[in-house]
């Protein structure tokens, strides 16, 4: 058996893998940057288009810079016709997230030489996949629920279009910036679970596309991506504000997770919180319905009470925390949370892919292959022996014909 | 600046992320074990479907567990109807193994219960995967080559059904017999690229179909399982046994990789070479040209030779070496050889993903999160701040409207 003091590293926590230029996080003190901008600075003045143009690029656009990527990512809005029909002829069960990786996937299909690896073509696909991942969520919703699709419009930004085109009608502007701004917030964190994926299979020199289709496919696991539907999910088992307290005292007794609270690498207050916590109050007074921005804030109190008291520590609600009520107001169905949470990545999964292949850094990256402890069977010294099938225990030694 | 002598595991060479009881590759000795077994022991006695079986549930099976395994594997061969028009409508230029990696994960569509997270469904959608890669593989080449597709028979092994598949007549037996070995051979090597991407993937407690989905990518790529195809571009290159020392010399002394030749973690023979060289001598035999393995052999030998006199050091060929030529005469095409790796390394795919997530070693698993060291711009102490577009070098001092 494995010694449990062994050097294994469990999870890679805490292993430094490669070095980055796109985005720091400082867990103890609750700074995220993104090519070094704050996030809250980020937030404050910048839009989704220009944040991609900034992870990606590494540097902020001029205007031009800006109208010309713009103008590229809505003239690549609309899927390929055949895209289109292979999502009508899906079983309308298909996970959302199941149908963003194997159409990321596909559009490997529609490039025109996936095998061009200049750095020109991996801008072009990252252009590409972020422009089209959130046609394929609001297409989907479209079709699964047997509504006709809406076409993207030329006119709006990224986060108004997605919101016309899951509805069939232009947003609310102020909606749609808070959607931008949400955008701004999830688009990059340094090495986690679905980059780390895309880092890994770009290593191999797979192209973009492959990339990030593994990375849906990390992302679309509950411990990651899924994170933000369970917040929702909760709020609504709890129903109402007179059973918060209640809830959270069984749930944490009993030894399981108020979904949201609590991150691996923020020691304090998520800085995204204080961004997402006002955008869900003020999207609640929008929409005249305050309570589930109001059981959020009766959920993260109580969770804060009741752990101190059974584990004298604190505990901070995360980015999916409040951004589970936000989405919900915005008219966002749960089940499309981490689809959003997708769309909104991909910026990030491509400036990696593109730092993973083109990194000036020494030294540069190599493809990712890391060691095992075998703590499996031998049956000796030299290893088990093969035994035939009619010499198997249990088996009748019949002979052999 | 990041310090060169930074404590950054590029690769993750050397790094232990796991326990694993699946393989175990003894670099120096030049041994590979599948569950305890050499695996020369098992391309002796074995067939792929036992490996199969092997890997996943960890022990040889007995007789009616074997027969219950191949007929389950049998009945799960043929693709649901949609996705073989869905191949049908995807553009004759799609790369092979982006059909493989989309169609491992539209697979999910099919799943009764893809949040069925029990050992079970798990198993069961493992003897899934296994059984439909090789007819993706086989469909998709018969449509793209705009040949009718042949569905699978039941009275074939795994690896005379996929050639039959390919052909549309069934195989010789001997022949079926060599890629049965072959497939035996590649089904598993512990915390490889694709592996490892698979358990990433699967530690986010995402579904299998997009854990595999996931390996696929990773396989694509020419510094993993793209190898063996340029092993045989390279052979046709070379063309003929009298360009070969010439070619190797120029080769080797202008910096350049023979292909095939040099493994990262064996020091001496790949063991699995010792069964592949043989197997493409007997196949030459049994095609009546002999000129790729002679080729092969040549090629081997000037390497070994030119490589001592230019880096004083030993080279050996791994797996791809002898693989190339045994596939091409198998009458498999070269850019079908890395879709051929994909569906016999299925199987330690699923196994490891059942491992990652149910794995009984202490500590268990966790997602993957490793760290990253930030070597990017800051600005100044407080992190750049955001600059208004009329303000930014070169674009004209606008009044703000």
């Amino acid at each position: 058996m494995a010694d449990p003091n062994s050097t294994k590293n469990i999870g890679l926590r805490g292993i430094t893998v490669a070095d980055t230029k796109i985005s720091k996080v400082e867990g103890d003190k609750g700074n995220l940057y993104y090519r070094g901008y704050h996030i809250h600075d980020l937030a404050r003045n910048s839009t989704f288009e220009e944040t991609a143009y900034l992870l990606i690029y590494g540097r902020l656009p001029g205007a031009e810079e800006l109208r010309h990527f713009t103008s590229q990512m809505i003239l690549n809005r609309d899927l390929p016709d055949m895209m289109v029909h292979n999502l009508q002829e899906r079983p309308a069960t298909a996970g959302t997230m199941d149908v963003v990786q194997s159409a990321a996937s596909l559009l490997a299909d529609y490039d025109a030489d996936p095998r061009d690896e200049s750095k020109e073509a991996n801008y072009d696909r990252a252009i590409n996949l972020i422009a089209k991942l959130p046609t394929m969520v609001a297409y989907w919703e479209r079709i699964r629920s047997q509504q006709p699709i809406v076409r993207p419009r030329t006119d709006l930004s990224h986060a108004a279009n997605f919101l016309y085109m899951l509805h069939g009608q232009a947003p609310d502007p102020g909606v749609a910036r808070e959607l931008d701004v949400a955008l701004v917030l999830h688009a990059d964190h340094t090495f986690n679970a679905s980059t780390f994926a895309a880092r890994e299979v770009a290593s191999t020199r797979a192209h973009m596309y492959a990339a990030v289709s593994a990375a849906c496919g990390a992302l679309s696991g509950e411990l990651h991506g899924g994170a933000n539907t369970r917040v929702m999910e909760m709020l609504h088992q709890i129903g109402s504000i007179e059973n918060v307290d209640e809830y959270v005292k069984t749930t944490l007794e009993s030894g399981n997770k108020v979904f949201g609270m609590g991150h691996a690498v923020y020691k304090t207050y998520d800085p995204r919180m204080f961004v997402l916590q006002p955008m869900s109050e003020r999207l609640g007074k929008i929409t005249g319905d305050t309570s589930w921005y109001d059981m959020s804030v009766a959920v993260m109190e109580s969770t804060v009470k009741h752990f101190k008291r059974l584990k004298n520590a604190d505990i901070y609600p995360n980015v999916d925390f409040f951004s589970a009520s936000a989405y919900f107001y915005m008219g966002i169905p749960p089940h499309l949370f981490t689809p959003v949470f997708a769309f909104s990545r991909v910026a990030g999964w491509c400036a990696h892919v593109i730092e993973e292949r083109f990194a000036e850094a020494q030294p540069k990256p190599q493809l990712y292959r890391p060691r095992a402890e075998y703590i499996g069977n031998y049956c000796g010294e030299e290893g088990c022996v093969y035994v035939p099938m009619n010499k198997r225990p249990g088996e009748p030694e019949t002979p052999s014909s």
